[in-house]
């Protein structure tokens, strides 16, 4: 019998959109990377009859093991170590030493604020130390103490409290993974496997295909769990399996690399950021983009020790801006249009030029919902992708979606672009693709 | 009573975190812009047990109305139509009609990709087309069907079911709404009102306070239904109500606004992007950037119809950047270190002088996790906003959090700096911070 958690998101905001939820997917990663597998994520408000509704179900669908994430700040609508404690059967006790601990963890912000009144902090912050009677305890990241408890009686599951913001969630479910009591919640927990393949320039069908194919090939597919998701243009094939069907998973990797050779561009989860991180050692690029605006140098900048390969981007979204800073003959805007293949070379050469790096990204498209023109429909993006003295790839794409899709699609055109120039060159060794 | 309801989030990929769910929040909102209540938003895996289980928790808890998302594309994992008619207790039969529909569809798609075979992609949709029987049928967007099912017997929620991909599933919802189905299972729905206030520049423990007080002062705040949450560093207060309320959320805002004039920026929902675009018509504003990477160029042209008022930006990753993309003097670069005031006012000087722009925007700073040195800690962020021969904002501040956080953090900042530049300015009219 696995081992399976629920995992529970509280509050007004993330249910009714305010802000995103990213705590679910992200604990039921870490679930899963223990073996645990995550049956729900369930996002309710700050309501106790939603919450304790979510907390029976997962109790009746018999999970060992709930995770609750928000509902630990200070003002009134923070009810959940409250309501987890009715749901556990226990009493709800004021921790004094929690309560001294808080208190300790509030003095250096109530220095940041001299405005505030410490008196009525302290008073807003003493009902995060009620805490339900027997729980195990975890140490604020923030000001928020973490708990798990486990039920006064029978065999209810256990349940391991956080509170919402990522930062101090995170660290705190390290925590609480190494507590006895967790433990003693997922002993037993059978390990999987997860490998990513990701593929680039198909379309989803023709993955559903491959699935079929390789199936009446006498690949065991029963044995993997795949999924498949199309992700910001890119075809991620998401496979889990227990250690003993690694043979099976080899067998479908290789059937997948006899069809899909030239768009297969990831078996070993590597992204493309990574990829084209890992081919840039030794080399330099910049950026010239227009309709992305800003959008494919941040991309390039995401990553920590990037100022060793990135030297700096313009963003020139008027034409103004592409003649004088970034080189573009005027004549050839005025000739081919601001978003055209020419202007993309222009940009990609203005960029090595402008900002002395080896490689040059040019972007130019119509990022929509206006500024489309006969013949240059929203979506339209001119791409080149040059090095000094090199190899240069020019690309003319329809993109799909609204402004915001236009954009971010267009970062990873070019990033896909960046990598196949520079798998073209003859520099890079092999070795370099694993990141 | 009021009408509920549950939305039911499906796909391997999103419960594992693959992909993130933007689709819940959204039918939230929507929802709730009718008069409905979601009391749970639940994301289960590609299981039918997962599935027909959560369904089977949403009628329990007499939920009128159920929305799903996901499941409905060409592979054997996507489940829902058929869950759904079970949970129904519908029968599944071929509708020949959208059978047809979807081959319509298809022909283009086929012509792009000509390397695919017609028939087993027609095959691989044709499970596309089977639904439950007297489902009513929202044309696809894409290529999958929409359904509404309601139960066959008894009084289970009605169901309706949507596919996964936002662009897809949002026109569907527009299609939805306006069924007959649909209308005879809101029927009755309570309209209510939801109001956000935006603060910026204060801890959220300093509103809980305030709510305490407005309390205090007969504010009768059981009428409000009041969240709070942070959110990119601002602190967002939504409250919802019914429209006869209305006098008691007006004293509400009054009380806030006594308390927090100075931080109160936003009181008709507005955010600090709108009110920045509203506030430079009729100038023009331009970027050099630093350890932001892009980001803040990327806002600044994110609404549409930006290129109005951006000039356009410089992502000057490199000292060697600083100097020959924004003028920075490499004098002040030795002295006074790449991360500085000093930087900052030397590179929104640069933006002005470089992208003859009105206003220029500095941004110099340390995103981590490496790059602190003695005395400047990973997170302090200089900025500078400077209008043409007027008023000039410096500021220093050090901003929380891990790499991605220090960046985006630091573009908030930067906004709200070019609003009170742009405020404190005799040009704005006082209308222009309606949006």
């Amino acid at each position: 019998m696995s081992t399976r958690a629920g995992v529970l998101i509280t509050g007004t905001e993330v249910l009714s959109g305010i802000i995103a939820d990213r705590n679910g997917p992200w604990l039921s990663e870490r679930l899963r990377e223990i073996g645990v597998d995550a049956a729900h994520i369930v996002i309710v408000g700050d309501r106790s009859e939603d919450m304790l509704a979510a907390l029976r179900f997962m109790a009746a669908e018999r999970l060992d093991l709930v995770v609750t994430s928000g509902g630990l700040g200070p003002t009134a609508d923070d009810l959940t170590a409250e309501i987890v404690g009715r749901f556990c059967g226990r009493e709800m006790v004021l921790d004094p030493a929690l309560e001294e601990r808080i208190a300790e963890i509030l003095a250096p912000m109530l220095a940041r604020w001299p405005g505030l009144d410490p008196e009525t902090i302290r008073h807003s912050n003493r009902k995060q130390a009620v805490i339900p009677a027997g729980a195990t305890v975890l140490d604020p990241v923030g000001t928020a103490p973490g708990l798990i408890v486990t039920a006064a009686q029978g065999d209810g599951p256990t349940v391991v409290v956080l509170p919402g913001p990522p930062r101090e969630l995170k660290p705190m479910w390290e925590m609480a993974v190494r507590t006895e009591a967790f433990r003693a919640a997922t002993a037993g927990a059978t390990t999987y496997r997860t490998r990513i393949l990701r593929l680039f320039g198909i379309p989803e069908s023709a993955i559903a295909d491959t699935l079929r194919a390789a199936s009446d090939a006498a690949v065991d597919l029963d044995a993997l769990e795949v999924t498949t998701c199309l992700r910001r243009g890119e075809i991620e094939i998401a496979t889990r399996y227990e250690p003993a069907a690694e043979p099976v998973y080899d067998a479908f990797v290789d059937f997948v690399r006899g069809r899909h050779a030239d768009t297969l561009f990831s078996e070993d989860g590597s992204t493309i950021d990574e990829q084209v991180a890992a081919l840039l050692r030794g080399r330099t690029i910049a950026v010239a983009e227009s309709c992305t605006g800003g959008l494919m140098a941040a991309r390039l900048t995401e990553r920590p020790g990037s100022s060793a390969y990135f030297k700096g981007g313009l963003v020139v979204y008027s034409n103004q801006a592409k003649v004088a800073l970034a080189g573009v003959d005027p004549d050839v805007i005025e000739r081919c249009g601001a978003v055209s293949t020419e202007v993309a070379e222009a940009l990609a050469d203005g960029a090595i030029e402008r900002l002395d790096a080896d490689l040059g990204v040019g972007i130019t498209g119509i990022a929509g919902p206006g500024g489309a023109t006969e013949g240059k429909p929203v979506g339209l993006v001119c791409f080149t992708v040059h090095e000094r003295d090199g190899e240069r790839i020019t690309r003319s794409v329809n993109l799909p979606g609204g402004r915001a899709d236009v954009r971010d699609r267009a970062t990873v055109v070019a990033m896909h672009l960046v990598r196949r120039l520079l798998l073209g060159s003859p520099l890079p060794e092999a070795g370099a693709m694993r990141a």
